[in-house]
């Protein structure tokens, strides 16, 4: 999908297109999965895109980590293992990382050319990959959760659109083993596509999360890189709320668009939302003031 | 800004474009202040753009006009007169109309041209334009400030960028006359710029409604028209408080993009805005759950 005319990189749909005016070209190779583009571009930095699919840019990526990880982080009182499943620019596992009582992070990316390019052009994102904490599997994350016999604290599923590789991820029997695989006080939370142009296809995620798991809600944040900005992620639980069993002193450390009040706030969602997931989504506590 | 080529209506920055696929343009004239363009698009229908500037497609404009609208109408206890500033598509005044107490919406736009084609093309926002209710006054906002003695429970100043005739709505005397309009639990809304890339003007916006005003907030909500997504309206009032003064029961309708939640939770904001506007913004009360 991407114009490979010689000014811009650009993510183009059928409607719509986003584009960033291009500084350099500095890798393009088709894996056995998908083809992985870097770029550098004028105002955003480095950009790496899969299928013309823009997936990170080094200016705003913080945004998308910052809240893929702290949110399901500091919600669970003390998370200890953690699954990145997908992630293979690098940068949740990062942002797991500044969480102090981490004592392992598994990462499972199917696509090895992935992380060797993040490796390679992306040293923002991709540094902590080499961290001792860190188990780096590149495999496929469907099959690593039916072979898995470990337990996890929090499961984050970093995947790009269902079209391509991550197809089989948005599929109840895959999270029936990711609920397998949860502790008790279990969270996973995972990229939940736009609500406005996917939400045919979060309605699906947020219908197989509603199967499996009591706890099911959406939070919405601004992706600058991806087309129209507005964009979710689901997060379940086997009992925890993000809000009621969020506590604001477990926040000790200061990041760039992470807060508490953005943690909270991201959960308020907008009239059309509430309206097309209705009953799936679990209800939030009433607010009041102090 | 805007790139002519056939297949696509763009606004285009130095760095990123956004662009929007064309079915016909509708019209394209130079007012005494600005370019006024109309075009249809495949994906977010009827496109208004000013200098090449989207201001709002028929699709996503429910988004800007209940954010920009019922976030004040709906903390104010009993709105009854309301001043809207720009405008001129007429979006704004349609939310403020939704609101049963409102005996007058007084709108001050200094571009008839803007006013005469969205009233063509944009029939969805320029409805209720002719509504015994309204006041449209074709005239420059500033000097009309100047010469009121009316006053408003709510003003809203729903500009473009301060480029072009907006410019001079960025400025502590246009805000202090505004004060002068405000009846005494009065609020004022602006249009407040990206916090990403327009940081510059917006903390300028924040100083000076600080200045003037007890009580500065910022709320965000995501532009899918505008580059990036991310975007704000700054919140300031003589006393009133977005959310200690909010009250739900307030809300009998339904509306397609605000709800209470996202009232609340827009005033959440990220780590990176609350450093960059410091002591500018009123400390927000805590919140707890019941």
């Amino acid at each position: 999908m991407s114009d490979h005319n010689q000014d811009w990189f650009e993510e183009k749909h059928d409607d719509i297109g986003l584009r960033f005016r291009l500084k350099n070209r500095l890798f393009s190779e088709q894996s056995e999965f998908q083809k992985v583009e870097v770029v550098e571009t004028t105002g955003h930095g480095v950009l790496l895109a899969h299928d013309g699919m823009i997936m990170v840019t080094e200016k705003d990526e913080f945004i998308y980590h910052d809240m893929i990880t702290h949110v399901p982080m500091f919600t669970h009182p003390n998370p200890k293992k953690v699954l990145v499943i997908g992630g293979g620019d690098g940068g949740t596992v990062r942002e797991v990382l500044k969480h102090e009582g981490v004592q392992e992070v598994t990462m499972v990316e199917i696509d090895g050319m992935v992380v060797e390019a993040s490796k390679k052009f992306l040293p923002q994102t991709s540094s902590m990959l080499s961290d001792p904490k860190v188990k780096l599997h590149i495999q496929d994350g469907v099959a690593f959760m039916k072979q898995s016999t470990d337990k996890f604290d929090v499961i984050i599923v970093d995947s790009s659109e269902p079209i391509g590789p991550a197809t089989p991820l948005f599929n109840v029997d895959f999270y029936r083993d990711i609920n397998e695989r949860l502790v008790d006080d279990g969270i996973v939370v995972s990229q939940g596509e736009s609500p406005y142009y996917d939400m045919k296809m979060q309605k699906v995620l947020v219908k197989i999360l509603a199967e499996v798991f009591p706890k099911v809600h959406i939070y919405n944040y601004c992706n600058m890189s991806y087309p129209s900005g507005l964009w979710s992620f689901t997060f379940a639980s086997k009992g925890l709320c993000p809000l009621r069993d969020f506590s604001e002193a477990r926040v000790q450390q200061k990041f760039q668009y992470y807060s508490p009040e953005i943690h909270r706030g991201s959960f308020m969602l907008p009239q059309f939302m509430m309206d097309e997931h209705g009953d799936s989504l679990t209800p939030l506590p009433k607010m009041s003031w102090v």
